[in-house]
């Protein structure tokens, strides 16, 4: 039993990884595809079949009328025409018998002659008779006996997808159950002392060094999702014998065992020690990114597979879309699936990591006839990058990364239409887009806003990366705002300069303003840290507009240099004691209960070039400028003032 | 109240008709969203926002150390390099403490340096000091607190629907639970005297007119593949009262009530005089088929929507696609699901029907370069067609038509990833190609078959529609199969000939041969009905070859114009009394335990242009005729002989 710690993670490359977790499994027979169960056909719905079905009776299971009519011989009806109808009799010794839509035709009658062709059913002595208006050709208007299905014949093959109309004709043919590959059993172990269910977080807090377990629910609905059947244990300390024989017990009774977090070589990392001492480990550490410390391994006499799946979120997520969902697909019987896929041009550079392939996410875009692929947040921690992200690009390893521009292939998570569907907006951040998206969400349209600051916004609209920018820049030389860098960074192209809110800007201290902050000239201070905004965001334009209105230089703010990209990033830095005031809206200070000092009422506007403006994708987005209902969510937050919302700058 | 027949059935448009209903429920309610349920998130994978969602705890809640190493003030680190570390302090008045990944970092900290950096952790009389080798500045390897999710900020929207990622950020962000939009309730009401339930099928066997109920199985099911929540209720017998109260009950619980069968204008046709007594008739009939015969109305006080689906199951399952889909998305929330479009030429002819948009089923191949797009049966009855669909093609009404060849768009059932792998084979049908592409499916490709008889088959090569044609054509003048009319249909195509097997055909009779047939000559019999196969296929290529041997003229057969195209279709013609015999193969006679009466063994090809003779994607089709596991599986069938399996018989 080794509990030493290692160091020593390897760098095995992916394809690499695979074949030998195959191979393994290969020999000890867990390859094989999941055996059937025999299900009802009402809970088959989404199951794979695990065996061909052949049809148990002919559908339909007689010689079956396709019309209201008369069932007749065809023979009678020959010469008969509307001028000259023939009379057939109904009853005895009969000639013509009426049978609705499915009702079988008697074993006399070769055809049916459809109701709308004949006439004057004329009771006498001699019995009942119709008239008839038209011949007809044998088997005319009869569905034959098996038309549908014959017994016998192969109604649907092994390892088939069972959609609602299949449940039909197995039903039509039958069968009144089907067998079905029986899901596959996933045991998801969650480990780390650390861990705190939502459930204890939502009820009691969390204290510092808390992290609330997610990924055994995140690695539970994939395997949901794709088809298995997850076990979602409690949550393990991090004790090597306890995780251990958890381990071993989830072996018994599961198709794969994935052990969340412990995967690395950290000395709290317990998942390959594990595997190596109840079974083979075949992999420790494979090239990709995010996602490196994945342990592949063997356990137990059963030799059950075991995937140990590293602790960050976005890490773990992807770890189960490439080895967890192709394991479930292949036990099913399924094909590999392949998300669809998108050309598109990468909205800026992303440098290749060394020696692994990269999965970086991605908001997708149709902007005109451009296809653009803007890159999220590569941070392994932030799950957030995968919820907003539209799809993944790859960058193999060796390669020489992507230049700007550089066309790509997204694999999309999305439905390619919803994409045709995305407003995009890359600029300045605020709430009140977030408000807009709600409102357009309700309208069926989906909005991308990417936080670029500013300046970055109107760089995209000049590359041609988005529908419009939101903008707050303060020109210097009159005060004005927007105007002169819409007309410098968008010489060459028509766009509307339209408002969309005033807001407060000021500076956000912590409750109760301890340092005793009262305006931009406290940021000298020795015991005053200061928070920034990113280069080229509007905020941090206008803080340099006023420390050079009061003779200030940067070197004199302490924590001039740390950057934020949102507003409340900043106001967190301030409620987590890491800065004492940062410069921001009013909204980010009263959202997390901070102090605010307010100095300055700007405008927001949003620039659109004018061939967006006109487009119909953005109508909605201002109709609802326009619209009560927007102006009415937007004046109920702290901090605004939508006097303007909707007016018309300039057009330039 | 009406109970009196209606022979009226409206031809209203597609579009009006849905304006009708969506008016009727704007004016009653019925198009609002459904509302919200708070759910565990365990539960909620699959199910649609019903608000947006805003974070309630930060993430990270603290600021946490992205690496394991030690937390330092980056002050401290200044200047220290590989060959001229610097020492700090563990422990009291400490200028370094440990921390693993994901753990807080001291409040006097702001940095961490990752453990290898560090080294020589010495304990002396002073306390416990690391060395490090590098300086690091702030906020090196921290991930700051909401570095992924800031309290407050919107996580997701409304309308947005639940992947597993979306559960772990809105777990990470403290929501143990998440407000969904609740299922929406749909009743499905099966009517009909002459309908049986599977089970009562499958255990008592079936009289001829009864019918086994499958399409409720069918809406239910893809209600619940829609999200909504399906109620399937007992089969009602035809009775106004009867099936007025269901009606009336489920109106008073659900969103949706569907009325399967009954939608029509005949005799047992009463929802349309339900729907009028019990509320609003809208529509009675619409102008597309199959499915024409619908009703739209609401019912009741609640003036809950009522949909009469008609009872051809392929008509039924179109109408849950065209009506019921798009009203289940709409309650949720979720945008309208379109199809994936792929462009196909069409293989034949399709007219186009008057005034009605038309849905045509097609089966799809990608065959070479060429996308083709291969109509199925038209028929409402064969829900087969659905079964075997790899999408649909619609011709709008007044449309002329569509010529063969002429592109067309498919929307795909199916990824567009699984055309790719599909080999598709037209030409003569025989029960040995079923048992391939079970072996095919094995491999995870599909096997596409057409029956369209061997001359079909050969044309099909010649216009570029499949990969290979199984055919079994006589040439009479020399008592060879198959190469003279390759020759003929394909003289500038380098074909690959090569024998499949050797097969036994004769006279299907009925059992025990109550006609006392005993060869071709009794077909001239008077008291014998023959049924025959459809023009081009090489079994009627054979009789006629024989027939003009023994000097028969057509004429003297009875049923010679009767035809049928499939071997099975032939036999279970003689099953069910239609037909004393019929020329077939034997497997098809022994599948339906009739007899055979054998006069020649044939031998069976399959016809393969070279381009797809050498092409990756039929190479394990003929792995598969070369290996031992297909050989034994067919020869274990009756009337078959493998001996020449696999025999290249020319190549041209």
């Amino acid at each position: 039993m080794s509990k030493s710690r290692k160091f020593y993670l390897e760098d095995i490359p992916l394809d690499e990884a695979w074949r030998r977790f195959i191979t393994a499994m290969e020999s000890s027979g867990a390859w094989a595809r999941v055996p059937g169960e025999e299900l009802p056909l009402e809970k088959a719905l989404g199951r794979v079949t695990a065996a061909p079905v052949w049809a148990a009776l002919s559908s339909p299971g007689y010689h079956a009328s396709a019309m209201d009519g008369y069932a007749v011989r065809s023979a009678d009806t020959l010469g008969a025409t509307e001028t000259a109808p023939k009379r057939l009799r109904i009853g005895p010794e009969r000639q013509a018998e009426y049978v609705d839509t499915g009702d079988p035709i008697p074993s006399w009658a070769d055809a049916v002659i459809q109701i709308e062709h004949t006439q004057n059913v004329d009771e006498g002595a001699a019995g009942k008779f119709i008239e008839i208006l038209a011949s007809v050709a044998p088997w005319t208007a009869v569905r034959p006996m098996g038309e549908d299905m014959v017994a016998t014949e192969l109604v649907l093959p092994a390892n088939h997808l069972l959609k609602p109309v299949d449940l039909g004709a197995l039903s039509g043919c039958g069968h009144a159950t089907v067998s079905v590959r029986r899901r596959p059993r996933v045991a998801v172990i969650p480990t780390g002392t650390e861990l705190v269910t939502v459930e204890q977080a939502a009820q009691s807090g969390l204290k510092s060094g808390d992290i609330i377990e997610y990924n055994s629910l995140v690695l539970a609905s994939q395997v949901r999702q794709w088809g298995g059947e997850p076990t979602r244990y409690p949550i393990v300390v991090d004790d090597y014998e306890r995780i251990r024989d958890k381990v071993r017990e989830a072996a018994a009774t599961h198709d794969l065992i994935l052990v969340n977090a412990g995967s690395s070589a950290g000395s709290e990392d317990f998942t390959a020690s594990i595997v190596e001492e109840l079974g083979t480990l075949l992999v420790h550490g494979v090239a990709i990114r995010p996602g490196h410390p994945v342990v592949l391994g063997t356990v137990t006499d059963r030799r059950t597979p075991i995937i140990g799946v590293p602790g960050y979120p976005v890490s773990c997520a992807l770890t189960g879309e490439i080895f967890v969902e192709p394991l479930i697909s292949h036990w099913l019987g399924l094909p590999q699936r392949e998300k669809p896929g998108l050309k598109a041009v990468i909205s800026r550079k992303l440098l290749s990591p060394m020696g692994e392939d990269e999965w970086v996410r991605v908001t997708v875009g149709r902007v005109g006839k451009r296809t653009v692929a803007a890159p999220l947040s590569r941070g392994a921690g932030v799950i957030t990058s995968l919820v907003r992200a539209d799809g993944i690009v790859r960058i193999p390893r060796f390669s020489e990364g992507v230049e700007a521009g550089q066309e790509v292939t997204v694999e999309l998570y999305r439905d390619p239409a919803d994409i045709d569907r995305t407003i995009v907006h890359i600029g300045s951040h605020d709430l009140c887009l977030d408000i807009l998206a709600q409102y357009l969400a309700d309208d069926g349209l989906l909005f991308s806003s990417a936080n670029a600051g500013s300046l970055g916004g109107l760089t995209a609209l000049r590359r041609g990366d988005s529908h419009l920018a939101g903008s707050h820049l303060l020109d210097p030389s009159t005060g004005e705002y927007n105007i002169a860098y819409v007309r410098q960074y968008l010489p060459s192209t028509p766009v509307v300069v339209m408002t969309f809110m005033h807001r407060e800007q000021g500076l956000i201290v912590a409750p109760g303003n301890p340092k005793g902050i009262r305006g931009l000239a406290d940021l000298a201070r020795d015991d005053v840290r200061f928070v920034n905004r990113q280069r080229g965001a509007g905020t941090r334009v206008l803080l340099d507009y006023h420390l050079n209105r009061l003779g200030m230089k940067h070197e004199e703010v302490k924590g001039y240099r740390r950057e934020e990209y949102t507003h409340l990033a900043v106001a967190v830095a301030v409620q987590s004691g890491a800065a004492d005031c940062g410069l921001g809206i009013a909204a980010a200070a009263h959202a997390l209960e901070l102090d605010f000092i307010p100095f300055e009422k700007e405008r927001y506007d949003l620039v659109i070039p004018r061939i967006h403006y006109e487009s119909p994708l953005l109508k909605p987005l201002f109709d609802l400028i326009h619209g009560p209902v927007l102006r009415k969510a937007i004046s109920d937050l702290p901090g605004y003032d939508i006097t303007a919302m909707g007016n018309i700058v300039i057009e330039l």
